[in-house]
């Protein structure tokens, strides 16, 4: 975990804010499944809201849905499926719909005031009955320790929980923020690539919701990939409750600050797990670039060498192929002078710097496979383009490994 | 192979064309390995040439003394050696100067005529005593049948011979053109993204052929991609020895089209073989888009799909997982109606239809995977967006496949 200042890490994941409790429940939706596949989050009070989208042309029929119910800037359930994307269907807005109705009526709030979401094979028809059935059920069964179950729900072919709630104070009041998180393929930078769902009872506007969420995300999700592909169904959401009694953040004042602080925690968490929990992978790969020409210049190579199969492969073997990790440097769009840069590799197994004025060091490469045999590596990029340490970025991917291409050779079967 | 109009295909590839010899040699330059690494092309007299590089930031040192050497738009002589990429190297504009002069002595011509490319490693030191002791020998063994073993001494992971040559009429002149390719991982589009050798006999000047290689590599070598890492060394050259007697092209004449399409057709080829023989693959991956809302659109999307590893994956496991295909379009950054798109897969064995609409069809699984089963896969989307069939381009890659992650996970060791 990345531990932030003035922040305390509690359990309970989405159901840690005041007013939320969580559950889970078999619908059947993929019938091969014998897990959990539908998960709803609720509040006892409309919440303020906010949401971010995926930016696939092609987008699932939830993402429709939430987007209209959205536009007020309100919410008070969340209602979730994987095992089917509700995506190229006939029938997507309708069953979409229908999900917002049955959740609304059973837990007696305003169909508008639901989100949902779907995850899972695009293009396979989705049938009612299972929440038809199912919904009512799970509506009488939330409870405030429900995020786990309702975080496993919503996995497909994650193999982690990913779950993080921070306790932080707003003037004299105690505040809770808490996400969770799905996806390990089809995974890639620019905007919410995935299911991200996060509750907090600190009051916060809106606007000022949208606007926290679109920059937490922008150096979290969008600085993390797993195989370069942008799905059609990612959404991250965000509700608050207020019920932590603070005065309303309603513009970018020291409150906004701490509150973004928290989102930041929760959301960077969540993406590095996500990074690690990549399809097959067996490592996190981190890649702090420091000195750049500038922060886009940075963004853009810490993206370009997690991105890299080359140098994933080459990770996955602990294999110290620096050249690989110049290479992905230099198609990556930024600009900068070779003859510059220095790299070394870091793990909880030591350091190795391997390329120094863009020439190789003589390191030993048996110490650089020792060090890349750790389960977190961490690339270190100077660029060496500054006196100081700005212009910098840093990404998260994992290994690619001949499970990636069993999981995805074999997913729909 | 691709066949054109008005070309017959024949044999010899690069020596196929008057006035040029090749050979090959085993340097030892990688020592594990047994195959010749030293590859050199030679014209009797000096030739027009031109040559496009890699867009990477980090380039190889050859690729800068080749630029250098071809600042007059002329060359007589190629020498490249296969095992170590000169890259990132201390000594690395030194050796590759070192490999010119070495070739101008032992041909008698001059330094500033002749061509240096490097493939393999990146960063390893590259001695002189491989290249002093081998390129005199080199110079001694060149021949009219040549071409295949130079093809084969550049080779790095390919597993097979690319090499193409076709014979055409300038009015009343009977010209050859002919070519070889290397390159099975490090290959993305945007421009030359691998080694790519050229030689033809019809007289043209370097500014056409400049133009006609550039606008060639467009349709060809940057509509493929294995692995979307775009290489630091890559380099495509062209020579024209003139010794077919036509008349000089000097512009966008009837002639320059004819050669055009000829230099199209090896190119085409040699990029669809390359596609073919990526990195582990088992399957050729063809993309055609077809009545797309700009050319753009149809290159975009055409490219974003055979660069899926998602489609990749599926296309392995011959899964119809047309999901995929959609999300691929949607991500492609072109703009498009979802709901107007048709996806058809077709191959040796059949064809299958399997969105309508941007929905799926009610097609059969075991049709689609017979389908896929094939070893040369197309996969046509149909926008609908206009009339006729313009706004097209067709774009090649091929499967993910575990072999992809052990060649790249072992390449070094």
């Amino acid at each position: 975990m990345i531990e932030f200042e003035n922040l305390t890490s509690v359990y309970g994941g989405i159901c840690a804010a005041k007013g939320f409790t969580a559950g889970s429940v078999r619908a059947g939706i993929k019938e091969s499944s014998e897990k959990d596949d539908l998960a709803m989050i609720y509040c006892v009070k409309p919440c303020t809201a906010a949401a971010v989208y995926t930016t696939n042309v092609v987008k699932g029929a939830p993402i429709a849905v939430t987007k209209n119910h959205l536009k007020d800037g309100k919410a008070q359930a969340v209602i979730v499926n994987s095992g089917n994307a509700n995506t190229c269907n006939a029938n997507g807005v309708e069953i979409a719909e229908l999900m917002c109705s049955l959740t609304a009526e059973n837990l007696r709030i305003k169909k508008e005031d639901v989100i949902v979401a779907s995850t899972g094979v695009i293009g396979q028809q989705l049938l009612p009955e299972p929440f038809e059935k199912h919904i009512p059920l799970l509506a009488e069964s939330l409870n405030e320790v429900g995020s786990t179950d309702a975080c496993r729900a919503i996995m497909t072919t994650d193999t982690r929980i990913k779950e993080f709630a921070f306790e932080f104070e707003l003037g004299d009041k105690l505040c809770r923020i808490g996400g969770i998180s799905k996806g390990s393929g089809m995974i890639n930078p620019d905007m919410a690539t995935l299911l991200v769902f996060i509750t907090t009872d600190a009051a916060v506007s809106s606007p000022m919701l949208l606007r926290a969420l679109r920059d937490a995300n922008e150096i979290s999700y969008n600085r993390i990939n797993i195989d370069g592909d942008t799905s059609t169904n990612d959404m991250a959401a965000i509700m608050a409750s207020g019920l932590a009694g603070n005065e309303e953040i309603t513009n970018e004042d020291e409150d906004y600050e701490i509150f973004f602080n928290a989102l930041c925690a929760v959301m960077l968490n969540l993406a590095r797990e996500t990074a690690r929990d990549g399809e097959g992978a067996t490592k996190l790969i981190e890649c702090a670039v420091f000195n750049a020409p500038s922060e886009n210049a940075a963004a853009l190579i810490s993206r370009a060498v997690i991105s890299s199969s080359l140098v994933k492969a080459a990770v996955f073997a602990a294999d110290a192929n620096w050249g690989r990790i110049l290479c992905a440097a230099g198609y990556s769009g930024a600009e900068f002078d070779p003859h510059k840069v220095s790299v070394k590799i870091l793990s909880e197994n030591g350091s190795v710097s391997v390329c120094e004025n863009g020439v190789g060091t003589s390191y030993s490469e048996e110490e650089a496979h020792d060090v890349l045999s750790a389960d977190e590596i961490t690339i270190v990029i100077d660029l060496n383009e500054q006196d100081s340490e700005l212009n910098q970025s840093i990404a998260w991917g994992c290994d690619l490994t001949y499970d990636y291409v069993k999981i995805n050779a074999e997913y729909r079967t």
